[in-house]
This record gives structure tokens, sequence and C-alpha cells, in this order.
């Protein structure tokens, strides 16, 4: 059980530069981060696991530090079967918190030997969320203050391709 | 600079259970630990900082892993002195969060390359403070499932003295 | 660009007597007000853009200082292309806040020139949303405390429908 | 109208030990206590109305002082046609403060005369809710920590029924 | 052991509408209701203990139901004294709910057969407070919404006589 | 009564970044804007009112839309005698909120025709206040990133001083 690995959850459903606000961060703490996308969430993500894992590839680059992966079922299972017992996350606001508070009591409950460490996000992706980089997007507005070049063309081409161009 | 090194800052005045919490969790994830104890609290402080200091001593025990310290002004350029870059720090409720929040903001500001981290106390120290477990025992009121038996007896020299006994 | 005229924007499913509190209000700070009822909203809502438009028209009445209007895509494109520069929120509680907290600055990015500005509730309204006038009426309860007559005839009349008399 | 009766209305799908932990003191406070599964919750539930009853029975066992029932309609008007004016509510975190904030001055607004008390949950079960139980049991997780074993079981029928086995 | 003798204990100082309603509102669930005024906030009090009970005596008036007294120490060790073991308290707000949030489960880690419950205030108190009411009668504002006629005069009295007239 | 003047109300000990946030928005938003700075506040404060007054004149420097005032009493009564209705705050986080939803609540009670206004603090001055920079400050610590080159020129005097420099 290596205590540098973290694990970064999330939907990634698209990575933001909160998102990689985080990741950069965590690697300041720990060697080693699995960036695990959820696939449970798919149903009502707007990108399909392939193509969230490809953004992230894509905008993350090559970085011997960093390994990407996808997981389904209980976290903290993924999290202990890949060697690792850290989970990381973010903190934006109080709704998160709550939210957060209870994910991390409830996981602790589960397996007692996986903690969750939580990030302040920077004060600039306060607000910043994946719902609303797609809301933006989805009405034509402009998201690269929000995300990298990569993802902001595949948000365009998602929206434009849903109104059938 | 040591990325598993963390310090774990706070006032201890005195250190209850939710410290202790705290305390053995950040061991599983980081290789050292410093507690450090604030000169500054002083003056609004029930104990003294040689008192706060002697009670977490002798409540950690010898562990090679902890070492004990006190600071007084910026925490980040203590933190940074020290060969650390890791803030260790406890979530309770809400209004914590808050003021974390500002503080870590702050703290980035300051030196960007110190993190805070946080854990969520676990459910049962999620209501506890020092203060709460102060104004108890200045009621004569049982303190024993909020701290181990050392401070509970400091507590009560503490209380005793002060009404002249 | 005249910075008198404010937008106060919503789903207003239907319009509440806490609406018509921030509307009149509105009116003692700016000197025009376009209520703008938003399209995107109309899968989700019970009311059509239509009937919604209809009950805001009949309750506010006639004031040459009111328009009335509909919107879709982003907010703060509309107010700009309205020739105003100033969109009116009410808060109610801590939930709210953090929402509104988010879609402020996120237009605020979008186009920094557009200002949104926020009251507070009268308390005797505090705890009321349309989300909540509709569960009330929808189970038969009284509303007459929460909407004008207009409304609550409408949500009658809805909710009779639905049931197929 | 028998002031020493309260009602404890809830979706209970399933129940866990947070609602038996506010069960059993609101038993302590009050003479009777009825148990009210709210019917209109069902379209939404995993467990139909009579299984929701049936497991609530199980748990409570024999108890002259309970009675368990189910409603629909204005949760006001049930609590006065059951001759009771208490409503009792657990009150777990802030998000719950809000919204049961809403719901309790909404209810007063309807029917003055009934009155909300509510109990904060035990710090045990601070964190635990019907929906995380079940995503933790839909994935297979262990729940007995949360629920007695007659929910467990049901719940582990329940998911693996839906896996066709 | 009286299940159905409640305490309602507060600083009142002074006592104002808000207490006033928690206390009406109270004895329609309890069948007596103790007025607990506490001591040891006398320090930071403006009305000293004496004032206090008395501006609570004049405004209750005579009610055979309501009993008004002082208390020091731990509250739930007085309330056991008294042959209670229910404690009331009002919610006005979030800061609320985590301090009391805070103190019931304290109280219970003490004395775990003494249960607090809560009532939200009424919406139009929501926003009131001792404190408030006190900072506007010292900058000479009125203050006849927020207080009962003896009260307000007692505000007066104490604002004048600390201008020296 | 002109509804295009604005006050902005504060204690300014000293003005941050942050107050002057506010005060550009608001140009935008009012034709002239009264900055009311707190004398009440005197004694708890850093420095003295003439010095707070002095910084916020430098800061400002010319504009004949902004006049600038002291004030004590009551802020409602004050607003009205300078012939404005309007108060403008900021909010930067949920404390404030509740802080400012009282304060809102009780200035529309004691005269309801004065309407406070609040605007979101931009997210890059969402966690600053004065306190902290005083904090800052006081350690020795930069606070060029929060205060303009006058205000901690100005704070370095100050705390020099303190020290007897």
């Amino acid at each position: 059980m290596n205590r540098h690995i973290a694990v970064y959850p999330g939907s990634f459903d698209p990575i933001t530069y909160g998102h990689l606000d985080i990741i950069k961060r965590s690697l300041e703490v720990f060697d080693e981060l699995i960036i695990a996308v959820a696939r449970n969430s798919e149903k009502r993500s707007l990108f399909s696991i392939q193509e969230r894992l490809d953004l992230v590839a894509e905008v993350i680059g090559d970085d011997a530090r960093v390994s990407l992966d996808t997981f389904d079922g209980l976290l903290v299972d993924y999290v202990l079967n890949r060697g690792s017992r850290i989970i990381i996350r973010g903190l934006r606001a109080v709704s998160d918190f709550e939210y957060e508070f209870q994910l991390a009591q409830t996981n602790r409950a589960v397996h007692k030997e996986v903690e969750t460490l939580f990030m302040m996000t920077s004060v600039s992706y306060g607000y910043l969320s994946s719902s609303i980089v797609k809301e933006i997007a989805s009405m034509g507005g402009p998201v690269d203050t929000f995300v990298p070049p990569e993802v902001r063309i595949a948000l365009e081409n998602k929206f434009r391709a849903d109104k059938g161009d």
C-alpha cells in the first residue's frame, strides 16, 4: 500500500480549468495521481466515457506521474484495489461541503482506511462547474475562460451536432 | 523541501479527542507531522503556551514521526521555514468551512507553494471544540468523552484554581 | 445604454407574491423594469410560456414603467440587447445565495459590463417559491396567501384539468 | 385534540438507523407516535408503499405506543385528521435545515395550529440518508452499519432482482 | 419525571416578540413551561438578571402553566433537577443551526436523557434578535415592532441613563 | 428624493481592493455614490475615523460622482437625511449573507422606503476582509495584493508605531 499515490475521482463531463487546478496542486503533494473517471454517471453525462477520457488525456498530456482510469461501483473499493488509500476532492462552496461531508463519512463507514483529503479550489475557479460550462456552451456562450481549447471545441461540436448541423 | 512532512497548526487550548483523531489520520497519509501550537492566541487562551505543549506531549506520547513546536507570525512562513509545504486542518461544520476557506485562500495569496489539506472530522467529534470543552469544565460538567484523562485533570485543576481553592 | 432600466428574469411558473414584492421594490429604485420570462425552462414548467406571460400581465396590470418579454439563450446577451446592464434577483435563503453567487460570477465572466443586484425578499415571503405553491395546489391545499387570485384560479384549473375533470 | 400524539412523516425508502433513532427519542417525549409513510413519493421510490410499511413494521416490532399509517395530500391536513397537531422531523445538516424551514413555514401558513418540532439526529447518524444507503447497496457495498438486518436483506433482494438474478 | 414539562432557556436580554412567539407555541405542545433565564451571561448583559426576570414576568403576565426561574451551571443538570427532560429552542437561521446543533449534541453527550426540541421561529421574527434590538435602541431607533411596550420603555430608560440624563 | 444616489456604508478600516471593486461597480449603476464611514466602530478600529477617511480619499482620488462622509446612529436615518434611499453592500460568503440579511430586514422594519442592494464581490476578492489584511500586516506579511500602496504604507507605519520603532 503506497501512501503517496492519490486518486482524484469525478465525472469530468467535461474537464475544466477547475479540475486542472486541483490536479496540478495534487501533484505538488503526492508522488502519483490516478484520475478516475466515473462510469456510472454515464447515463446523465453529455460526453461518453471514452470522450471524457480522451479529453482528460489531451488536456493533461504526457506526465509519468499521472495515470488515467475509469471506475464503477464503490469508490473506496476501487481506491484500495489500485493500491491507494487517499481520495482527493476539491471544495468550492458550502453546498459542496455538505455533500462531500456526507460522502466522506459514508466512505469511512465502509472502509475506514481510506482517507479523503480536500483542497479549496482557487478563487478564480470557485464558481466554476462542468454543469455551468455545459449550460453556457449549449446557449452558444463563450467558454474559453472555463475550459482548455480542446474542450471548448468538443463542446462546440457536441452542441452543433445536437442541433443537427 | 520534503513533500511528506505536514504541519498541523492550532491553539490546542486544550487538545481534545477531535485533535487526536486528525493527528492519527494525518500519520496514515504523511511520513512526519509537526504539531504547531500557536503562540499568538496566548492572551485569550486558558492554558499557557507551555501548558498546552505539555498536554499535547503527554497525550501524544513517544512517536518518532511526530514533532512538537510553537509558532507565531504568519503560518505560511513558519511552514516553509520548517521545510514543509503542507498544512492539515480539520473541518467540522459549515461555519468552519467559511473561515477555513478564507484562511486557505489568504495563505495561498501570500505563499502559493503552501497547500492546505482538509480532513472531515470523524462523526463522533463533529460537534466537539476546545471552547465547548472549557465551557462544560468551567461549570463542573463531565468532559471525559471529549478529552483524554490528562487533559481532564488539567481542566479540573485550572477551574479549581480559578475558584481560589 | 440606459443605466436606469433593469431586467428581472425568472421562470414565473407561476408568478407569486414574492415576485410581486421584488417587482414593486425594483420600481422604487429603477426607472423602468423589464420582466423577462425564461423560455428554456418550458419543458419542465407547469404553465406554458404564454400562460406564464398572461398571468404576469394580469397581475401587474397597466404600468408604463414595466414591460414584459420572454428570452432564451444567455441572459447577459439578452440584457445587453435590451439596452440594459442591470439584472435584479431576489435572495431568500442560503441555498439561493450559493446558486445566485455562481450565476452572477459566471455572468460577469461572460459579459463584465452586466451587473447583478440582489434584494433580500421581504420576511413574509422568505420561504415562498413557485415550486412549493405548485406542490400545495397539486394536493388541493389553499394558496391564497402565496399568489394573487388570478394565479390561484389558474392553478386550480391546471390541476383539475390534470385529473381529467 | 390530544397534544401528546405526534406524527413522524417520511418516505422511509427504506427505514434506516437514523429514522429509528428519531422514533425512539420521540417516544421519550410523546405518549404516542404515528409513523406516516408518504404515498406520493411512490413513483420515485425503490420500495413500494407496501414494502416500505412492512419494513417499518418488522423493524419497529410490537409497540402499543406506535401506530403505522400511510398518507397522501397535504401533511397538515393528515395530521389534523388523525387528531394530532405535532409533526416530528429530524435535522441532519444545513441543507436539511433550509428545506425543513421552508416546509415548516409553509405548513404553518396553511394550518397555523400544526406545530413542527425538530430533533438533531444523533452524531453517529448525522451523515446518513436513505438515498446514500440505496446507492451503496446498489453497488454491492456493505450497509449493515446503516440499516437493520431486515432492511439489508430487502435491499440485497431488490438489487439482485434488478440484475435479473 | 414529567414528560410534559419543557424548559425554555435563554438570556432574555431583553425578551422580544420572537421569544414570546416560541413561548406561546410551546404552550400549545407542552402542559407546563419553565422559562429559565441564564445567570452566567450576566457580565455581558445589558439588563441585570433581576431586570430581565421582571421584564419577562411583566410581559408574560399571569399564566398558571408558566413558571419563571434563573439558572447557572450546566443547562442539562438544571433541566433534570427541575424534573423535566425537554429543552425548547427557537431556530432562526443557518448560523443558529450550527451553534444549536453543537449545543444539542454536547448536551446529549453529557446527559443522554435530556432532549432538545427546536421550533422554527415565525417568519415575521426570523431576523429578530435581542442584540439587534439593543443596537437599534442604543441609537435611538424605534423598537416597537420588535418588543412589547414594557420592554421598549425599559430600553429607553437604560440608554437614557447611560447617556447621563 | 433622488433615486440615483446610493450610499455605500462601512468601517473601511482600512479600505481594500474589495471595497474599491464595489465602489467602481456601483458607479456603473448609480449616478452618485456617498461613501459613508461609520463613526461608531471607532473604538474597535485600528485607524481613527480621520485616518480612515483620508485613506479612502487618497485611494479614490478626484471623482465628482463620489462624495465622502461619516455617520453614526441608525444607517437608515442617515441615508434618508442625505436624500438617498439606496444602500449598497457587498456579499462575499454565506456568513456575510446571514448577517446582511438580518441587517437589511431590520433596516426595512425601521424605514421601509430604504432599499438595500447587494453585489457579489468579484471572485478575486471573495475571501478578502479588512480584518484579514490587518492580521497579515500585524505579522509583517505582504498585503500588496489586498490593498492599494497608500494603505499598505499606512498599515506598515501603524504596526511599526505599535512596536515602538
